[in-house]
This record gives C-alpha cells, sequence and structure tokens, in this order.
C-alpha cells in the first residue's frame, strides 16, 4: 500500500518528515512511500537507507504558508503539495497523502484536486485531543469551515462518529454539539437548528455539551463549525501550555521545589505525554474527502509523521469511506434542504 | 455606598455570599450592604456580629438555574433576586448590585429592571482569567450575547477597553478580536466585518488573535460573540482543571512522586492560585448596563463576593460607565447602522 508523503511541507522539513516516513516503512511491511521534493534533498537524508520501498517524485518547489490557498494550488505546479495530489489523483496504487504543509493549502488541494465523496456538504478536519480519563476526543470540524448550516454539523457529526469507530476501534462513540449549555433549546441559531438533526441521525447523540466538557472524558466526538471549534481547541492548547508553562516558572523559584522536581521527573515525563496536544498522535484526515488525506500540525514531528501514515494504512484498511457512504445511506435526507457552508 | 446582595444566589448561598459581604464590610469603612433574602435566615447567620452598616430586605423566594430567565423574573416577586433590582432600580442610594444568581435571570433582570446605557447595542459579560504571565485577561462577550451582530463586538471592545483600564489602572488595554487566524482577512462574517470598525475605533486594537493567544499574556481584552466566546472561556477553564487532575492522578501512583511532591506542596499551591480561574476574582459586571451588576460564577466562595463588592466601589469610585459613554461619543457611529443582536 502506497501513501504520498509531502516531504517539504511544515516547519521541520524534510528531516522530520522523511525520518517519520522511513520509522513508518520499518514498522510496517506492507508500506511504500512515495517522497515529493527536491530529489537530491531527499536522497541525501535517505542515503544509507533501506530504499527498495520508497519512491520519489521530484518537486523542486514550496508552498508557503502565507500564501493564497488556491492560487498556490493552480499556480505552484512543481511545488511538493501540488505533486503530492497529482499523484494521489492519477494513481491509483497509492491510497491516502499526508502533509504538514499550510492547512489552507491542503484543504484547497483536496478539494480541487481530489473532491469530495457524494453527499457530503463541506469535507472537514477532526484532530484528536487527550482528555483527563483514558479517552481521546476529537472535534469537528476544527477549522476548515468557518461559516456553517446545518447539514455541514449532521455531516461533520457522521463523519466523526465513523472516524472515531475505526481509530479507537470502539461502536457508538457519543457524539454531543458544542453548544453554549448542555439543556435542549440552548444556542445560537445554528445549534438549534442543528440539535434535531443530530437526534434524529444514526449516530450515538449525548446532546448539547459546553466547552468545559471537552476534555472531561465523556464526550467521544465534539461536533461544532470550524470557527467555534478552531477557539475551543487552540484555547485548550494554549491552556494547557499556559499550566505547564506556570509550574515550570514557580519550580526555579524555590530549592525544595527543585528537590521535589527531581523526585518528580517522571510524573512531569508523564504529564508532558499525556496532556501535549501534539505529542505522539497522527494529523487530521480531511474527512469527506475522496481519498485519504491527512494534514499534520506544521510543527509536528517524526512520530506524528509515523502515526499519520499507520492511521492512513487502518483507515483505508477498515474502509473509512465506505463507512462514511453507508452513515450517509442510513440518513433520510428528503426533509433536508441542503445548504453549502463557507470554506476556509 | 450602598450594595444590594442577592444573599439566596449561587450554590453557596446563602451562608457563602453574607459571610463575603460582611468580609467586604471590614475591609471597607465607606461600604453599606442591603441583604436580599429570607430574613430570619440572614439574622441567624448574622447573629453577633456587627450590623450598623447592614441593612435587609426581606425576599422569602428564590429563583432557580433551571427556570426560564424572563419568566421568573416577570412572576417570581418575591425572589431575593427580584427584590434586589428593585431595590437597585428605586433607591438612589444604592450604587450597585452582586449576585452569584443563575446567569440568565441575573442579565433577563438587568436588561428589563435596570435597562441599557444609551448607545450600547447589547449588555455584556467580560471574565477575568489568568494569563501565563503577571497580566490578567478578560473576554468579552462570555456568553451573554449568542447571535451577535458587527455592531454588539465593536460595543463589547469599547465596555471592555474601559473596565479593563479601570480594574487594572492601565491605560490603552490591547485589544484583539478572537479569530481563527491573526491575519488580517481571516474570519467568519462576522469577524470580517468586525475588523474594520475596531481598527477605526477608539481603542489600542492589536488585531486578530487565536483561541491559543488567550493566556499567553499578550492580549488584555479579547473580543468575541458570546457564542465563540463561551466555548474558548469554558474550554480553557476544562483544560485547566484537566491539566491539574491528569497531575494529581499521576503523583498519587508512586512513591518517590509522592516523596517529591511533599517538597513541592508550596509550588502547587501558588499554580492552584495562579491558574484556579475562579480563585479570588470577582465576578463580572454586566457592562453596558445603566447601574452596576456584577454577576458570580454560581460555586463562587465569599473571597469572590468580597472582591465581586470591592470591585463595585472601585468601578462606580472611577464611573465606569461615564467612561464607557465617553468612548460611544469619541466612536464616530452615522456610517454603521446599527443591528441588534439576539440575547440570552
Amino acid at each position: 500500500m502506497k501513501v504520498v508523503i509531502d516531504a517539504f511541507g511544515g516547519d521541520n522539513a524534510p528531516l522530520e518528515i522523511i525520518e517519520g516516513a522511513i520509522m513508518a516503512l520499518k514498522k510496517n511491511d506492507e508500506l511504500e512511500v512515495v517522497f515529493c521534493g527536491d530529489e537530491e534533498k531527499i536522497k541525501n537524508i535517505i542515503a544509507g537507507r533501506e530504499t527498495s520501498r520508497i519512491e520519489i517524485i521530484h518537486a523542486p518547489d514550496v508552498i508557503l504558508n502565507e500564501e493564497h490557498p488556491t492560487e498556490a494550488i493552480r499556480h505552484k505546479k512543481e511545488s511538493s503539495l501540488v505533486k503530492a495530489f497529482d499523484a494521489l489523483k492519477e494513481r491509483e496504487d497509492i491510497i491516502g497523502l499526508v502533509s504538514a504543509g499550510s492547512t489552507g493549502a491542503v484543504l484547497a488541494g483536496a478539494i480541487m484536486k481530489i473532491g469530495r465523496i457524494k453527499g457530503i456538504s463541506r469535507p472537514a478536519l477532526a484532530p484528536i485531543l487527550p482528555t483527563k480519563k483514558d479517552n481521546d476526543v476529537i472535534i469537528i470540524d476544527s477549522g476548515a469551515n468557518i461559516d456553517c448550516k446545518p447539514i455541514n454539523l449532521l455531516h461533520f457529526a457522521l463523519m466523526g462518529s465513523a472516524y472515531y469507530s475505526i481509530i479507537y476501534n470502539r461502536e457508538n462513540p457519543r457524539v454531543a454539539l458544542l453548544n453554549n449549555g448542555s439543556e435542549e433549546g440552548k444556542g445560537n441559531e445554528l445549534t438549534k437548528e442543528t440539535f434535531p438533526l443530530l437526534k434524529n441521525a444514526p449516530i450515538n447523540f449525548i446532546g448539547n455539551r459546553e466547552g468545559g466538557d471537552f476534555m472531561s472524558g465523556d464526550v467521544d466526538v465534539m461536533v461544532s463549525d470550524g470557527f467555534a471549534g478552531n477557539a475551543l481547541l487552540k484555547g485548550t492548547e494554549g491552556a494547557v501550555k499556559a499550566v505547564v508553562t506556570i509550574l515550570k516558572g514557580s519550580i526555579k523559584k524555590g530549592f525544595w521545589s527543585k528537590i521535589g522536581y527531581l523526585f518528580m521527573r517522571r510524573v512531569f515525563k508523564e504529564i508532558k505525554n499525556r496532556v501535549d496536544v501534539q505529542g505522539k498522535h497522527a494529523g487530521s484526515p480531511l474527512l469527506g474527502c475522496k481519498k485519504l488525506v491527512v494534514k499534520n500540525h506544521g510543527c509536528c514531528k517524526r512520530l506524528n509523521i509515523c502515526a499519520s501514515i499507520e492511521q492512513t494504512l487502518l483507515l483505508h484498511k477498515k474502509q473509512l469511506n465506505k463507512q462514511i457512504e453507508k452513515a450517509l445511506d442510513n440518513l433520510n435526507l428528503t426533509s433536508i434542504s441542503i445548504g453549502e457552508g463557507k470554506s476556509e
């Protein structure tokens, strides 16, 4: 199974991206990777390694974060990301794409080059976060769709539920609607209209939940428009970092606390692994796209790339898109007028 | 200066509410308080204390969280909250009201009984949170106004700036617009239309900021509609609590980490005080209301009530509402059509 890698997307590209892919190759015998990027630079990094399952597509150009996404996809034909999308689109042997490049460009490329699953109004991003219990939580949409309609949120719920089921091998994950109160009837115009759609959808809908329930462990799939979802996701990440910064600052201030820290190093390491919102997690697939496209944090490291590639294999094997199509079939859409949200 | 207290609003009422007010009386010679609530119960709690600056208005009824806010304000005329609003409205000697009761009922009461400052489209709540630096941050609106128009966000920015200036004695606080990216041009329909209004307003507008910047210490006043603001606020509070829970769980697991904890107790206490989103902070005034109305967390304790009463004194002395009116005067509203957001 071949996965195409945008080797030059992300803050730590190309080294961390390529090392992550090599890590995944070692762990998965059935995996082959196709790197897109400057051929010479890639060859330098993989020199001396086992390369029988590595292919390179030369792409001398790179799309930068500050570039206009659709313009970049249209005009930077020699960029590592566009070459990767072209390969994903044209070649049947390639099952998915992994990139840590510009979010906007990955979204634009996926929609322009690959297209949506029939019936899905807007593809969405669903990153994974830890909770204070043992389970993880995903938020969908985390920023791909800024102005949304109820039908978009309904699709996010179906896709998020199918995705969570596969990656955690768990039937009927608990799906909640992000709201400003947990009572039925609460909300803005969007969530009030969305609530009955989710109630009647073939998912385990547990009702409205507030931002404070996000990391509680009592929700598996949090459904939101991309604007509020982005605020919640980024706010959560920022709060975790702030607490860690304040903790470190306090430890440095005192002699006894420094001594105590020595005894507790293991705990802090464990904490770091648990609450690190990036950690070892895979990136987020663009759910609703015809082929698998996984977007990583720009600052991701090799562990994340490796996890994203392995996730691509898993989602392919478990036929994520078939599951999404099945959920759509189960849904009686006759009474719902399909509106289009506005994408990034 | 008299402040009227809803002695029976909140999870820890009446004891913590009354003790908080007595604490404030001890610290502030010029303060007098008017308790609204069951007279006998109040008298039992204050028995044996110095009561020359305490007045009681008997109110045998209580508004519960699950009641419909406007209905409750209309019909529960003998409740502690309605009696408090009536006193605030009718008596010139009372400068403000403090309540830890139902948020919806406090909002409804403030709008129905007291009314808005002329020119302010919607009053808003602006709670205080700690940051990883030394300064605090406020978010406005945190949930009073769920569906907003650009004009509402403009007013939130003016009011938030005036409020922050007074409570932290700081000129030109840094005002940011909560958005899904920091670049100009980013955003949903609401924030895109709001950006130029804030740019031209008489405030220190530093541009768009993401949820991740909320606790960074680089923003003083975060402006948002109440839906996304609520998601950010609650998400942040939830994340802080989740990190603390995970930390405690890890410490309990190991012998050495328990030893380390003994050395670090002071640090953990300090952390708790710093990141506790409730902590010693005052509640949030309902900015834009004709008289001062301060809403506390339902679970607040005496320290919060004391802080809220002292904040009421400060905001009265520094003439918060005059400052807001001045900011409105400075604003050229001729070209802006005033739209009304939808309140909770």
